[in-house]
């Protein structure tokens, strides 16, 4: 049995007591255990806050990009060594295993690659300056520096590569030191990259720690200089928000929580075009890929009401070729979901949604997995449900099926679907399909302000579309409301809540040397 | 008696039931009641929401901005009134009540001047697109639009004009109508504000309402579409934090609380020296102006160790020299603190501060004002104490006198000063005062992360430098940790609380002609 150590005050430790046991959703096999008991996380947080900090403090921007490009290449050295992790501890299929493990190596890379762009320097300038006064001399200018606390980062059991890097390429090149929590249960994948990058030496001492297992007293001892970033479940977050370190010292928090994510398919959209193509491609996809199990993936799909029909049958056809097993097996194209109280999740909440749609494809119990031993995995195959009147306030708005589970409804005007989409309380990311651009614009206009993210097909980009599920470095990552509130990623965007803006006033000559402008 | 109202809902409405006193603090006589039990909130969030929202979305930025002219001439115009109102109910003494009303006036103004260059549209660009793909028509692009719920903002007691404007400018420009909650004990000026505003129909139906005393469930009411900025102490802070919106609905939240801002004297500044000038100058202003209840207050005064002696004898002359009374005496300089509530919080406080320094100046019972009735009004002189060697933990780094209260202390070294400094756990502003090049930028580098706001003093802008206490709308006001960890004003910078920033990725042609930019 292979027993999980945390990293923490600069050494690999193991704790105590009852272990936690990460399994093979599809084997149910125990393949790991792991415990926090008896490790001293306060001093963890103060190794981080006083050898990290300093550390990274003291590299440019420039240099801090260096330490992520030799982070990026680490982890890309042993990736078919992690791909075969998240097989065994994921139930990842391969193309899912690449999806996280990728997406780790190429946001490290793309925060490498926004380095230079920030100069060789510590100070951020934001903005220019402004004349305050009446005279020329007395000048404003803001400016960021990194916060001098410690970042924690508490990461969702579906991404553990790419929760892990994304979150620590934002923070170590702003030039705050982390401390990386993920999820228990699929803590292999995090566990063997902190393993890789210790051994290969890329990062300063105390800039990156790992806490793997229950997270003990670690959060409640965070302060007002530190932060605390966190991806799962909106009821997890609500436990984080009303922590006293949270609520009393004002440790900054960004949540990103799951979201009933939206596909709208516009009334010009026909079948055998490409942006149909494009719109079925995308739901499946995202129905489908880690089973379902992303914060991204689309649950609620709206189609004009003379379409319903059309696309339940497009959308039948494709998920019907889904092979459903142990993702060891390579003809398998869809893995179990992660543990068995996912599963249990899964199957109250399809129960929940047939309060107010009818299940026209798949089911979630009695499914065998190619590969698997009998009667074990948590398998279940695609669902699609049908809804014919949802309503804001019905379960298809209110209840997340976290798994490979979507529901289709109809509307009949723009302005229904802008309110249907609102619904939902704030999402992720919503994508909209039309080469209809009055169309596009009423749905932009009517339905940002309840997302981070929204994704527009239409056949001039057909070809070349990134999929809604992708959350791209380049781009914010969060939404407001039920999606947590949180803002993530969109290159230097996200590096803000790890630097506190400061505005300067005085002299205009002092300010611009500050911030290595010239006069 | 006066008898005060609640605008809700399109309508003046008083509350039943108990009602809370407004008095005058010189005199104790109580000025207004009001109450708002019985007063429909939720309606009135609602009413808010679907008739303030959208006709504030329908204007763009240039009508907002012309709005917010009217708004500020409207106030300019009873400016001499408000004042009177200021001086019965706060205490204020006229240049007290003129900071805070012409403070409003100039947000207003300053905020409408910012307009323009927003543009006559609805939509905020928020930086350049990108490519996204290797072809050149994948795109992305981020924007912000108005959020959709409403803004309420929790006031303080000591700037009832500013506060509500400077909240209420940057919501609206935004495009989010406001709900305002003055603090009860002195909203006599706020509430006429609001009268004025509204006689005025200087803004559409639901854009602004004012809810004149306890707040019931308005909070409560709060969902993901909604935020909540709020200014005041961090124990009331505390309390909204864990307030169900903003825990499980994410409502968005906003704090600036009282902290323990700072002013450092830098070494090579000697007496007689127009820096040194500067300095008492900020400093004695910050500890009488307002009777030292303001939020930006100096509390901690850092000076070079051989320097103390020189720095308390002038700053006991200057402190000598301020005449405490009824602000309705014209020969008034300082008048009463605002409750008799603070009155006992200021005693408590000092005691407390005599843990770690001694009291060099002041009184704080028995003081008589000038023009008050015998044994009336809640006066005290300007109190200031002296340290001798305060260390982090020590109450004058952990306790806020709100009040004219200030604490002068020694450093030997800059690393010693950045410590100290720090050890007040994140302030509003802080001021530097040097010629030292070297000396500022080191301080401004170790103690910018803990700040919102540093202010540079140097013979180079000496006059015409603009007092730390200040907040300006072109640059930001709030701070990290204790100050509460938000963020105001700063120009466009404050109208993001109030809006969602969305990234969109599509076709580059269709993003630009969204945002207004040609391809």
């Amino acid at each position: 049995m292979i027993e999980l150590a945390s990293f923490v005050s600069g050494k690999w430790v193991k704790g105590k007591g009852k272990a936690a046991e990460l399994v093979n959703p599809s084997t149910e096999e125990v393949v790991a255990t792991t415990s926090t008991e008896g490790i001293d996380l306060g001093a963890a947080l103060e190794f981080a806050r006083e050898r990290g900090g300093p550390a990274l403090r003291a590299m440019t921007f420039t240099q801090r990009g260096e330490m992520l490009r030799a982070m990026s290449r680490a982890i890309h050295a042993k990736r078919d060594e992690l791909i075969g992790l998240a097989i065994a501890n994921g139930g990842n299929t391969r193309g899912d295993a690449k999806f996280d493990i990728d997406g780790a190596i190429g946001t490290l890379a793309a925060y490498a690659d926004l380095a230079p762009e920030l100069g060789d320097t510590h100070v951020l300038a934001d903005g220019d300056g402004v004349q305050l006064g009446r005279g020329a001399r007395l000048f404003g200018q803001h400016l960021y520096l990194p916060r001098t606390g410690v970042a924690v980062h508490v990461n969702a059991f579906n991404f553990p590569a790419w929760g892990l890097a994304e979150k620590a390429a934002t923070a170590l090149l702003a030039g705050m030191p982390v401390v990386s929590k993920p999820a228990t249960s699929t803590a292999l994948v995090a566990h063997r990259i902190v393993e890789i990058l210790v051994a290969d030496a890329v990062l300063p001492e105390g800039a990156l720690s790992f806490v793997c297992g229950a997270p003990g007293d670690l959060l409640d001892r965070l302060d007002g200089r530190d932060v605390l970033a966190f991806t799962g479940s909106s009821i997890t977050a609500a436990k984080l928000r009303e922590g006293k370190s949270v609520v009393v010292r004002a440790t900054r928090i960004n949540v990103e929580a799951d979201s009933l994510n939206a596909a709208v398919l516009g009334p010009d959209v026909e079948v055998g075009s490409d942006v149909m193509h494009l719109f079925i491609g995308d739901v499946a996809r995202e129905i489908t890929q880690k089973t379902g199990q992303k914060c991204t993936a689309i649950r609620r799909i709206y189609v004009p009401k003379e379409r319903v029909g059309e696309v339940v049958e497009l959308l039948r056809e494709r998920l019907s070729a889904v092979k459903v097993g142990n993702p060891a097996s390579e003809e398998v194209t869809m893995g179990p979901v992660s543990t068995a109280a996912q599963l249990r999740d899964l199957r109250d909440g399809v129960k929940k949604l047939e309060s107010c749609a009818k299940v026209v494809f798949g089911k979630t119990s009695g499914v065998d997995g190619i590969g698997a031993p009998a009667g074990k995995g948590f398998f279940v195959t695609p669902v699609l449900l049908q809804g014919d009147d949802p309503k804001a306030g019905d379960a298809v708005h209110e209840h997340e099926v976290f798994g490979p589970v979507a529901t289709v409804m109809p509307y009949s005007s723009p302005a229904e679907a802008i309110a249907l989409v609102a619904a939902g309380g704030g999402g992720l990311v919503t994508s909209v399909y039309s080469d209809d651009k009055d169309f596009t614009r009423t749905m932009v206009l009517g339905i940002a302000p309840f997302h981070g993210r929204l994704v527009l097909g239409s056949s001039k980009v057909a070809g070349q579309a990134l999929p809604p599920g992708m959350a791209l470095p380049q781009l914010v990552h969060g939404g407001p409301g039920r999606a947590g509130g949180g803002e993530e990623l969109g290159a230097r965007r996200g590096m803000t809540f790890y630097m506190q803006r400061t505005a300067l006033q005085g002299d205009r000559a002092v300010l611009e040397a500050l911030v290595g402008k010239k006069s």
